[in-house]
Parts: structure tokens; C-alpha cells; sequence
């Protein structure tokens, strides 16, 4: 059997949302300048996709997901010298901000009443102690347009734009001294419908090094699933993981290797994120993708 | 055919979380507490509820609720007297916090360099021109103990805890001025199951004015169905409201009354919030529930 048309699916079912086209020209004015600059471009989709039940709906079909997982990737890629796109979730986790998912914002606010001017609402650098570090990142990031997010609700929506931004990222003109093949874009698709990776693989962005995560709860057949992924769909990366685990154990199967990354406990202690473990194993994955071509 | 026995049903599938027994002293206690004060206390849910698809589950069968409703209807009864028991979902809005949801903390917040002292992150209220106030608000409210947040993440939790509430809140002895049973809670169930209504209403507080809201996206049949609702569970108010316009625009149904509340352009202009109203109806009601016991 063969896989059902996406494309021909999508345009049929789902009408394409009106801020699309517009999303596109941001995105691939975005690709364009990180690229001019040598700037390798990543696509990060985070947060899980709600599938609506009925037309005008009031349940959904969800996918868990914080968007924990997509948010810090964010920030650990931003350190490894790439430019974001950042397609989440309405609500899910955000880089930087995600910080205060943990606490009540009113909690970590204090009234100040000034001697001169204006009474102020300032940041309880006890409850938040590194809120000026993370603050000061954010704004440097900002400056340096080097995080584009851009939002989704539904899972049309979602479909749709990662189809725009696949397009808008596939498309970029290198500089003349880089081989345009060899330097495409790096696309980390957290929570992905499963279907739609073969239209982008296949269709989207054949020159983009993909990777998809896999979130199983039985542990046995983790690496099966996984390869079985990569056999499917001919992308370059499954980093899989099991539900309970996954803030400190994870696997990245390519078709030729699987390298477990493991947090000890001395590196929990020390706030290390399993996140940082990952991007760089993928940032050298990509390297090593892009030498090879 | 009778209503299946959700008490039973509870028992038999869902196994009770181990701090329910801890959250239902604390709350006994805060109810036990207000009541010797002459308070009344209210139960709102808020934030939809999440049905786990499988055991140990990555899918959710999920209700569409930000909570915005119930985090704003909390303030409101506070304003009007009330204690307030929040049996909210994880992640939902927060009264009092709300006003974050629309804005990305860290673009409201701002590096402060002191002549002396700590560097200091101050909130731009350019930004979050209500901070202040709500801020201290927030305190007062959390100083005076007007506010229990209690938090849920599955079905089964939910479940339990509002089994706990209901009879936390039902068994307050109440000081000897007043006639127990004409002073019971207000228990206010936005996104409720619907057939938790049934042992809501009879077995676990049948003393309570029990309130429950019906989202539809189809008006004409919204009136008819609230009817059905309260002749079905027998509890005492439904809010019906329409998906496109609940924000302006509510029907307060009881046995013999149907009251409408509408904002006006003129009150949207004002910033006045529907909850406002609906929270003014149904206080009042809630009096004469009590006057004719």
C-alpha cells in the first residue's frame, strides 16, 4: 500500500489559514538573512498538535506536551550558533519564559515604593534567582532576531505552516562559496503527526537533515520503533525516549548508530538539562551530514 | 435505565490519589474556618478536565477551557464576599495571574542598574499597566486566606477531589446563629463531566446551591438543553452560554427563571468582564436560595 497523498489531503480537508502566505515571506526573509551570515537555520516544532473532534469544536484529540522538551532545545541550538524558527503550540512552553511555568508570576513579584518617582513591581531575585541572566539573554536574542516564533492552534494550522516553513527554509540561496546542498536547514520536529514526516522528507525539504522524536512508555521497544521510523520514512534522526524517563535518558538511533545520552546524578544536581546532551549530539550530526554531501 | 453509580464506578476504576486525604483536611479546615467568620465559601472547577485515553497515557481527550472563566469568576466572589475553593487544572489560568496569559512575561520586565545595591528586573507597566493594583490585591487576598487553589492533572484526580471538596465543604459545622442547611456552599462547576452532577447534587453536597455551565455552538438549542440539564441533575442554575459570543453574552437558567446578561460595546470599551455580572447573579440568587430554606 502506498502512503496516502498529505498533500492532496490537506489542501482537501483543511482550507489553508489566511496569515499562511504572509508567514512564509517572514520565515524565508528570516532564512535568507541568518543564511547570508553563514547562520545555519533550525525548524523546531513544539508543544503538541489538538486535533478538533468536530468542525466547531470544543474537544480535541491532544498529544501531551508542554512543550518543555522544544522550548530549551530552543535555547541550546540559539548557544550552538543557529538561528530558530520556533513553530509551537498556542500556550506550550516558550524559550527563556519557560522558567515560570513552575511558579504563580504574583509570587515572584514585590511592591517597591520609591523614594522619587514612580512606585515599582520588582522581580524577587529569591524565588527567581536567575531571572537576570535569563532576562539579559533574552534580550540579546531579541536584538539579534535570532528566535522567529510563530504560533499555532489547530492542527490544520499547524500542518500548513510546517509546510510554509519547510518551503520557506528549503529554498534559501547560499552564498556562492557554500554548496547549497550540503548546507540545508536542520529541521527538529517535536510531537509530529507521523504522517506528515514523509511529504516532508520526501516533498518539503529533501535537503534538510530531519529529526523526529518518538515517546513510547515501554522501554522494549524503543529502539525497534525507532529504526523501524528511520526504515519508514528515510529522514536522518530519531531521538527516542520513554515516558517516564525522559528528562534524563534518551536515545538518538540514526540509520547506522544509537548513542544513549544519560544524565547522572551528579549532572542533575548541577542543573544540567538533558536538552543540552541532545542538541549537541545533533549539531555534530549535522556537521557530519553537511561534510559528507 | 438509571444513572450509572459513579461512586462505584470511582472506587472501581480510578484507584484515590494519595494526597487526597491531605487536601480534603485542608480544606475542611479552611471552610470550618471562614464559616466560623460568617463566610461563605464557593467550589469553582476551572480549566476542563483531561481523559486519559490510555493507562499511562501520551493522549488526552481534553475539553477546551483555558480556565479564564474560572479564574476571573474566583476574583469576582472574592470581591463579593466569598471564600474561594479553586479546583483548577494544572496549567490553566489563575486569578489574579490571568492578565498574563496575553503577553510573554520577559517582554513585560526590564534590567535595572542601581546606583547602590543589587542589579534589580522591574516590571515595564507600560507593558502591564494593572500590575500594581493586581498585585496588591493578590496579597491581600493571599494574607487573609480568601483563596484555596487546589490542583489537578487526570480525570481520576479530578474526580476524587471534587468528591473530597463537596464533602469537606458540606459537613461544616456552622456557628448556632445560623441554620446549617440554609447556609450551605455555592458549588460552582464550570466544565464539569456531566454525570458527576447527579452524585454532586444528591450524595455529596445536597445541601449546596450547585451551579453548572453549558458551552454550545449552536444557539438555538442552548435554553433547551440547560432546562434538560437542571430537570435531569436537579441542581439549582445552569450558565449557558454560545462559543462565539461567551464572552458577552450568557443565559443564567433556573427552574423558573431565564435571565439573560449581555455587555454592551460601551461596557466591553470599560473593560467590565461578563464573570462580573454572572457572579453578581448568582450571589443574589444564592441569597434567596438561603432566604427560603
Amino acid at each position: 500500500m502506498t502512503e496516502p497523498n498529505i498533500d492532496g489531503k490537506l489542501a482537501e480537508e483543511f482550507a489553508v489559514p489566511a496569515h499562511v502566505e504572509e508567514v512564509k515571506t517572514r520565515m524565508a526573509e528570516f532564512a535568507r538573512c541568518h543564511a547570508s551570515e553563514g547562520r545555519r537555520v533550525v525548524v523546531i516544532t513544539s508543544g503538541g498538535t489538538k486535533v478538533p473532534l468536530e468542525s466547531r469544536t470544543v474537544r480535541f484529540l491532544d498529544n501531551f506536551s508542554s512543550g518543555r522538551r522544544g522550548a530549551s532545545s530552543a535555547e541550546y541550538f540559539i548557544e550552538a550558533g543557529y538561528a530558530v524558527i520556533f513553530l509551537h503550540r498556542h500556550r506550550s512552553l516558550y524559550p527563556y519564559s519557560r522558567m515560570f511555568s513552575t511558579v504563580n508570576i504574583l509570587d515572584a513579584l514585590q511592591l517597591q515604593t520609591r523614594e522619587q518617582g514612580e512606585d515599582e513591581v520588582v522581580v524577587n531575585q529569591e524565588v527567581l534567582p536567575n531571572i537576570y541572566k535569563v532576562l539579559k539573554r533574552f534580550q540579546e536574542v531579541k536584538e539579534s532576531r535570532l528566535l522567529l516564533p510563530i504560533e499555532f492552534s489547530a492542527l490544520s494550522e499547524y500542518l500548513h505552516l510546517l509546510k510554509a516553513t519547510a518551503q520557506a527554509v528549503s529554498t534559501i540561496e547560499m552564498p556562492e562559496h557554500k554548496i547549497q546542498s550540503s548546507n540545508g536547514p536542520l529541521q527538529l520536529s517535536l510531537n509530529m503527526v507521523p504522517k506528515i514526516l514523509s511529504p516532508l522528507v520526501k516533498d518539503w525539504a529533501p535537503q534538510a537533515f530531519v529529526i523526529s522524536f518518538k515517546l513510547e512508555t515501554d522501554a522494549s521497544i524503543l529502539l525497534d520503533k525507532a529504526k523501524r521510523a528511520l526504515d519508514t520514512y528515510r529522514h536522518q534522526a530519531v531521538v527516542a525516549n520513554v515516558l517516564d524517563s525522559r528528562r534524563g535518558y534518551v536515545v538518538v538511533v540514526t540509520p547506522d548508530s544509537a548513542v544513549e545520552l544519560l544524565l547522572t546524578d551528579e549532572d542533575v544536581k548541577q542543573d544540567i538539562e538533558i536538552e543540552e546532551r541532545i542538541v549537541s549530539n545533533l549539531t555534530s550530526a549535522h556537521q557530519k551530514f553537511i561534510d559528507q554531501v
